[in-house]
């Protein structure tokens, strides 16, 4: 019955972190933010409700439907998701999060560090784990994607051993060499400790904006079974 | 006698550097490159020559004339300025060049550092000193112009010292502030001990494009008269 289909709602986080190191410097990484705007931009061509948490990427998605929200550190992507996880039927964390910032007490926001001819030590702290954080925090009705970007000879390991650690539904794992390209090869491993038994492969490398389909094709079921068994349960 | 006033020929850095840390992480900075991107583009409409080396940023200048050689890190910059140096009248480094990059083996461009619990240090080096190079490389007909971004309050001082230390003719002090920012307000200063005496300010802040005009009506009668002179030292 789809006029009984409530809209559903996706959350993606898209784009790098900034780490600050000083007024003008920080740590950053080479994602572009394409794969996650893209994502927006067919989930809102489907009929979803899309918020889009995207970092200090130059890409920005198309649809003025896409609800953007800017973030810059790891820290505020932690605050965003603190605010918007409850909203959602489906996350997709496809951000590049940093792994690790430059610890508190080194950072100074109002100041350049002066050149020495003398080397430097940054000390660095790990960054929350946010994929643990929002499995922990999130509903048995919402269904959680990560993304495990990884060498190409370790990528199912890492995949699988991420699906299990992080208690998230789906992992999708790419080559490293996905990063800031234009094309994406990946493969979708469900979790079966929740459930979700699903492993499938794109048809070799295809463009973000066709990935983005694909990935809506194979999560769809997956979301509507998920919310429509919460509702059924919850009414039992 | 303008007619036989030969083409002057401006090179230009500008943007930031990415100093890698692993396949996919870097450390960069929030110079966004449109300051170094308008100067080219108001020198080509003076009628000059200009080969822009330019950073990893998302803005170009608009106009076609200009020669855009890429950069990522210092390093790569660097050997750009080697190449491109011995055929400039001026040099003009906007640049926002990292003082400090990952140590050498510290890097690991084909994998990607794994998350732990504990934190991590990283060991950074200093890069090699651009402007002090090319003053160093540089013929005597030939005007260097560096940039001190530094907190107003020591601005001043700051700029006097670089000039000094790095033995270039001018240099332009900025406030931090106008870091990343649409507007500019800033300092021209000459190095007296290089036969260049001069001091002046912008009307308060101003937008980019105007600072590119205002800056090549300072320099171009100084850049013409060390090519001239040059041209007359070498004939008698």
């Amino acid at each position: 019955m789809p006029s009984n289909d409530p809209e559903l709602h996706l959350l993606i986080t898209a784009g790098p972190t900034h780490e600050p190191i000083d007024a003008v410097r920080y740590i950053g990484n080479r994602s572009s933010g394409r794969l996650g705007s893209a994502l927006a931009d067919e989930a809102v061509r489907r009929g979803w409700r899309v918020t889009l948490l995207l970092g200090p990427a130059a890409i920005l998605p198309e649809r003025p439907e896409v609800d953007v929200v800017r973030f810059q550190s790891t820290a505020d992507l932690e605050a965003c998701l603190d605010e918007h996880l409850g909203a959602c039927d489906a996350l997709v964390m496809a951000a590049a999060v940093a792994d690790y910032r430059p610890a508190q007490d080194e950072v100074d926001r109002g100041a350049k560090r002066r050149r020495t001819g003398e080397g430097l030590t940054l000390r660095l702290v790990a960054t929350p784990d946010l994929l643990a954080r929002c499995s922990a925090n999130a509903r048995p009705d919402q269904l959680l994607v990560g993304f495990a970007l990884e060498p190409e000879d370790t990528m199912m390991d890492s995949a699988r051993s991420k699906l299990a650690r992080k208690g998230i539904d789906l992992v999708v794992a790419n080559p490293l060499e996905t990063m800031d390209s234009s094309t994406v090869r990946a493969v979708l491993i469900g979790n079966p400790e929740r459930g979700v038994d699903v492993q499938q492969s794109t048809d070799g490398r295809i463009t973000k904006a066709d990935f983005a389909g694909w990935l809506l094709d194979q999560i769809t079921p997956l979301v509507r079974n998920r919310a429509r068994s919460e509702r059924t349960h919850g009414q039992a």
